[in-house]
């Protein structure tokens, strides 16, 4: 399970305050948490436009001073992924790239020169999927052009767009399905999601994002951007793992509910 | 989904010390604490080979004088299992019944007679299922007999049998599978579970315990036999259930969250 940490992201005030202030040693604590929780890959995401670039680069450079992980670098924007690949000291993930045509064919050329990975987030021109076979269909399409670019299946996460739960009642089953159905067609690929999304208006949102995380990971999920701070979080992936035979005698579960203790 | 609650235990301490010192307030205390976090049915286990029968009445009588739900009898002893039959004011569930020959024939002879649902508990002569194969023929034979005695699907909870993980690495994909294929069988019946055997022999079982509970959940599981008092596991059904489509606007999730505040 690749756990990418969520919490530098600039749509949260905390984040954008920092920023602001380029309070280098919030920014620092946020990404030290999120290792020693168990992340494998730290998200930055500099938010606001106008600054997007310059932003990236202050978040890259502060992380890489304060943690060895590897960055996953989360924009819509191509200048600010290009000036995040130029500054990275370890091959990171790109977050992300869909098939909104502009930003793919933008996207695509800058990720096929750089050695990195690439979330595929299911999502068009015409928005969010609709249904199992929608988010099929986007995927083929998407993981072809990515693999046409070089890239192999072990760099691609496929994000299969958690929606909100709350307002569609099918969200969660045809979610899980679509896992399921990408996980047989590319057994080695990776598949990820933003969990969190799919708590939207709902109270207690970190019962719904745990629960959601381990049905995904049942179907067949095997990387997450999430909190990895949030009790419980990380000490239920573990089990999970352990249950579904991707912990040798549970030695990663133990080590890590040892640490907890 | 079915909860029913395991906390009346005589193979735990507490209960077999309430049990001899017939502390009836102890008791009632558990089970209004199981009702209060959510349980459908309180399972009663009177222990004691020795004393079972009457163990098995005393504690039906307590329980259902502190709380209005049905029990689970919870005996491998015909004879317990028909005292308890006897006394029981509403409903019961019958925990469990076997392939086990000679238990499998004088339970038969008993559950046809009375309304009572069935635990068809995976496991024969030989002992525990050995992988999905055998769990699927076990589960035609037992169901099979259950129907012939009377019994609808709605009465019948198919026990795949949750074995230690710890051990035995394939135990929880294999038991993952066997609920998939049981569900696609008999998509009306109950699939229910001792979840938390599946955890002996590692540290924090409670992690082991929700995790497996909710990767059954989305297997196809709509029952379980559990403690609903351990922190976070209430919240986790709830939120699952939202996710599978299996609760209407997330009416009883916000229900559940708001009194756990």
């Amino acid at each position: 399970m690749i756990i990418i940490g969520e919490k530098i992201n600039a749509t949260r005030k905390q984040v954008a305050q920092a920023i602001k202030l380029q309070d280098a040693q919030a920014i620092a604590e946020l990404a030290r948490m999120q290792a020693e929780a168990g992340a494998n890959y730290v998200d930055v995401n500099g938010g606001d436009p106008e600054h997007e670039v310059e932003n990236m680069v202050w978040l890259i450079d502060v992380v890489q001073g304060a943690v060895q992980l590897p960055l996953s670098l989360d924009s819509v924007n191509p200048q600010a992924i290009m000036a995040g690949l130029k500054r990275v000291k370890h091959k990171p993930i790109i977050n992300s790239i869909t098939l909104e045509k502009k930003r793919m064919e933008q996207t695509l050329s800058i990720v096929r020169d750089y050695p990195c990975s690439v979330v595929a987030l299911l999502m068009n021109d015409n928005g969010v999927p609709s249904g199992v076979d929608d988010r099929l269909r986007m995927a083929e399409e998407l993981v072809g052009r990515l693999i046409d670019a070089g890239k192999s299946e072990d760099e691609i996460f496929v994000d299969p767009c958690f929606l909100t739960v709350y307002t569609e009642p099918n969200a969660g089953l045809d979610l899980l399905e679509s896992i399921r159905r990408i996980r047989k067609r590319w057994p080695n690929i990776h598949i990820s999601g933003g969990v969190s999304n799919a708590s939207h208006g709902l109270p207690e949102r970190k019962w719904i994002n745990q629960a959601y995380l381990l049905l995904a990971m049942g179907a067949g999920l095997d990387a997450a951007i999430i909190d990895p701070c949030t009790e419980g979080t990380m000490p239920l992936v573990m089990a999970a793992r352990v249950i579904l035979n991707k912990d040798e005698m549970a030695m990663n579960y133990i080590a890590a509910t040892r640490v907890d203790k």
